[in-house]
């Protein structure tokens, strides 16, 4: 499956008086490598939505574990995969690495939504298409 | 003319390692007192936009001071007033206290803004109308 | 067990281009309501950790589950309680309401630490004071 | 005078419902080009605190001009120089361009501070020594 990589180094602002990552910024950059994974695959954000005619891929669950925190100035990496796609919904995990040491991990669970025809601003879940499974599976 | 105060909690999240609030937290703490300001008008931002047909009232040019630091669990005051307004753009002043004391100074210009039918995306300075003058003059 | 509950209303610059909340904000949201149950069981955060010689009550594992989606402008409230106490961490359970209905769960899983004096910047696992249970469970 | 510049990829979380960058995220994005013209100039941030015996460079004024927009997935460069070096504060500019359009500006005054011994918690302004100058000149 494919893996992508993203180089992050953390600012002031991120971290908060304890003098580390906040956490929820992690979930926001667990966000962000989500989004680079799809682009990775051929898929960016805003091409995707209009070529496969959906809303998006929102999140319904999402967990993260911290093992090790990080200051202002670390260079992290994150690496993020899709573990598994089932008929409309899929599951990425992201793997924030400080040097070797794995620092935080997240899991997401999203679904491919597009909108629903007979109820103003409904969506509801779609089928993902061949095309975007196999760009993964390649 | 019109004054609106909004009551605020400094949160953990707000601040930066140095234990004090990471200062473009202002600059959203006064974006909120503004549609605060506004909806104290009688303008709520989505009402107000379909009511005049605008795109919104985007920020051309904003400055900050700061006198005095804020922290967790500190409760400020946001006193927030437009200062002018001119034909299509107007200035907004916040005054952040704690107790007494003058912490932060914000200053805002924005546009009154229709879309420009002629040009896909585009967008256009239009006069604020009548009606929004003088509620804020009540 | 102590029940606390918290008014909040959704700020523009929660929200992403979706309109509807950024989720890392739910768990900036969550982080903010487990200060303030603290704080409504007798222990606002620098006290407590003043008091009881701690460190803090670091994130561990966090997770939310989103069921329907915020926009700018709407009020929710978080319902916050501790759903288990052990040895030397917690689990707080968020619900995060609209009207009557369910929007976001959170779920987090904190350790009570206090720093370790033979490695310089380290912390280590401590038991929960009786005080802080009985707080709680009063 | 040294310039320093930053490339950024505007991430999904800096936008708003309008679906542009939330202008606070320009602050937070220039505090990061400072403290990275700072290293450019040899001093990060954490070894410039200790080797001066500072407590930083705090913020005390700063302003930002909003010409065009940025969006999801758009590139930007942060073009960073301190435009003045007065006995104890100086003042940063930062251009940021989005091709070859400049997109935003942002103003920066800052002061060199050592923290007050006389008055707990208190700091005072000081000289900024030969040392960052004639770094910055060179």
């Amino acid at each position: 499956m494919l893996t992508n990589r993203v180089n992050r180094t953390i600012e002031w602002g991120d971290c908060d008086p304890a003098g580390i990552v906040f956490y929820p910024r992690y979930f926001a950059f667990f966000d962000d490598a989500t989004g680079q994974l799809f682009a990775a695959a051929g898929f960016p954000k805003y091409e995707m939505t209009q070529r496969f005619d959906i809303v998006g891929i929102p999140m319904v669950d999402t967990r993260s574990k911290f093992y090790i925190p990080s200051r202002y100035g670390d260079e992290v990496v994150i690496e993020s995969t899709v573990t598994e796609f089932r008929r409309s919904s899929f599951d990425v995990t992201h793997r924030l690495y400080k040097g070797e040491a794995l620092a935080v991990e997240g899991f997401e669970t999203r679904v491919w939504v597009r909108s629903a025809p007979e109820r103003p601003g409904g969506i509801q879940a779609q089928a993902i298409p061949e095309e975007v499974l196999g760009a993964f599976a390649g």
